[in-house]
């Protein structure tokens, strides 16, 4: 077999350009079109860090109230696809569900498959705006409750909370829930946004290639780590077991999920703003229990790491699970909440695809038989 | 901006090792697991060649008859599924309906996510029977025709040419059906490929890579070349009007559908299995209009290309609309037609993906703006 040098993973090969958004791994920066992630954080919210990433720009207040009518108008879902959720395989994963949705959403639109970046899917906005919906209505069917519709007064994350709960969260809930799908609305060629540019390189249409980002997402490799982390939490139960459990588990070899970050050599930047949402938070609800969990995780986690000289630090995952539980969010849906975020940088990805586009068609290393005569069944072992 | 070089599509990258089939471009040859096309198309069926594309070797009888047995047990659909093919928006595109219905089957299976090669695709192969019957429910329920359920005791091929038609088809019908299987069933890393292979390497299950697959299949640069060639047949009508319509358009520099492939420097080794059976079926049905009109234009545009010294020759889509067509099959099924052979080798990819598995996660080139600060909405433009 040919010995020929390869990267594994396409690790360190670059697969194509982007404006969308930088990791500085060294220095420990994520900006969105040039902006970093803590002010947009800080000042923004999901409906304009969307236009951002599609627009390439920050909009003026009437473009941002037109981009904002536009998504909210387009949260409803319809009746076949209610039907869909409806129909769902009990013990199914709603990443499944949400993968089958948006590839059937495509049918759906005027837009077909198009020859360049002039689709309409930047100007209609339902596959952004219509996976929140199609989640909640997951959860309330599965739940033996009533689908919630949509409202237009809330903002993505404080209407996505009431449809869930079918009553209107308290304000500060609706904007930590905002401000988290910020956080996680885009990361550059990570498995599922590279799946997406693949696929948008045949020229298919933008849902299609959303559709198989989801599939990439729900890879436990992937997308869960948040999840993982909560039942870590759950399983430690009390900041007085934190330190038996960690040091036991290091002993044994174990992973601690939500440390550490394969694009950042220091902290991954999203963890600070998280973290002080998870404090926000606690105090809100008086119930620090998880918080105190995860610092207590995080002491005993990282003076063993340092002794050994490898500084880790927690990255968005290991506090946004915490921040999701506190928000009544159950655990099968933190990667479809990933997804709700997720979803506007996988579309500016598909429409900065197809722009000087190319089909992806790598090579591959062949490593089987060669040429072998067919033998008839009779004289098969 | 920074000019640093990179393969754009990645091509001339290699993105991974497989052992599933070769493509010898300057020989014009195509093996799968050794064996080459030719001989399996000759030899052998399609649930043959996908019991060879998933366990590395031909079966001996008892091998292949409980495969056969199993495979076709698969082949029924259930009544959410036949629910959401009739529901489907008159006017989509089946592929959309395919990626749909391929990730909602994800969440009906046992199988969960796996870590490992040893899901129980590979032995329960609902997704590799079910694509067929989806396809035919879609077409006749479409048409306003009842839904025809599967055959036990008839190959991959004729069972799918029953379903769509309501009656059984002829043996040759069965069997050149088949045989079109077999050709197109694995092809190496293109794109929709790669696509499932991506998806596999989180993780994800077998249904959501093949879906993704599907949705890549789905863009006008990878399926449907053979739908462009019988529009053309079609446009042209007959074979005297050929020399002109062939000149004219090369005169105006438009391309030719089904002539030269990326992959292959001499012909592409598909192209003639196909031809032969176009002319079987064309002679057993007594209507050779599309055959001779396909003759003539590769006559005329070969010896157009062979003057200006670049010998380009037919590839395997050249031929197969044809034989579709004969076979009565619309032309928005070709795309869907092809998605039924190759969910094989999607499947036999995605297995060996999980094999020493590395996720993709290639580096993106930053082309964006440098850190800008956050402005105020009311001071923006």
């Amino acid at each position: 077999m040919a010995e020929v040098a390869y990267a594994k993973g396409l690790e360190g090969i670059i697969a194509g350009e982007s404006a969308i958004s930088r990791i500085d791994g060294q220095a420990g920066r994520l900006t969105y079109r040039g902006f970093s992630i803590e002010e947009l954080a800080e000042y923004s919210d999901f409906e304009e860090a969307t236009y951002l990433l599609l627009y390439e720009k920050l909009p003026n207040s009437s473009e941002m109230e037109a981009f904002r009518r536009t998504m909210r108008a387009s949260r409803g879902i319809s009746a076949p696809i209610i039907e869909m959720v409806r129909s769902f395989p009990i013990g199914a994963h709603p990443m499944e569900l949400l993968q089958s949705v948006m590839a059937y959403l495509s049918g759906y639109v005027e837009h077909r498959i198009q020859h360049s970046a002039s689709c309409n899917c930047r100007q209609t906005l339902h596959q952004v705006a219509q996976i929140a919906t199609v989640v909640a209505a997951y959860k309330r069917l599965r739940d033996g409750e009533a689908f919630v519709s949509p409202r237009m007064d809330l903002s993505h994350g404080a209407n996505f909370l009431y449809m869930l709960r079918g009553v209107e969260p308290e304000p500060y809930e609706g904007e930590i829930m905002d401000k988290c799908l910020v956080l996680h609305a885009e990361h550059g060629f990570n498995a599922s946004t590279f799946t997406a540019r693949v696929v948008a390189s045949t020229l298919s249409t933008c849902y299609s290639s959303i559709s198989a980002a989801m599939g990439a997402l729900y890879g436990s490799l992937h997308g869960g780590a948040n999840e993982r982390v909560m039942a870590m939490v759950e399983e430690i139960g009390t900041k007085a077991n934190v330190g038996k459990w960690v040091n036991d588990a290091l002993d044994n070899h174990k992973k601690i999920m939500g440390m550490g970050h394969r694009e950042y050599r220091v902290k991954d930047p999203r963890a600070n703003t998280i973290e002080s949402m998870l404090r926000t938070l606690s105090e809100k609800k008086g119930d620090s229990r998880y918080y105190d969990i995860l610092k207590e995780v995080e002491r005993v986690f990282r003076a063993r790491m340092e002794t050994s000289g490898k500084p880790i630090y927690p990255n968005v995952d290991f506090f946004s699970g915490a921040v999701y539980s506190l928000l009544g969010i159950p655990k099968q849906l933190f990667t479809p909440v990933f997804a709700i975020a997720r979803v506007s940088g996988w579309l500016a990805h598909v429409l900065e695809q197809r722009v000087g586009n190319r089909i992806f068609r790598p090579e591959s290393l062949y490593t089987g038989p060669e040429v072998r005569e067919y033998v008839p069944i009779e004289e098969r072992e």
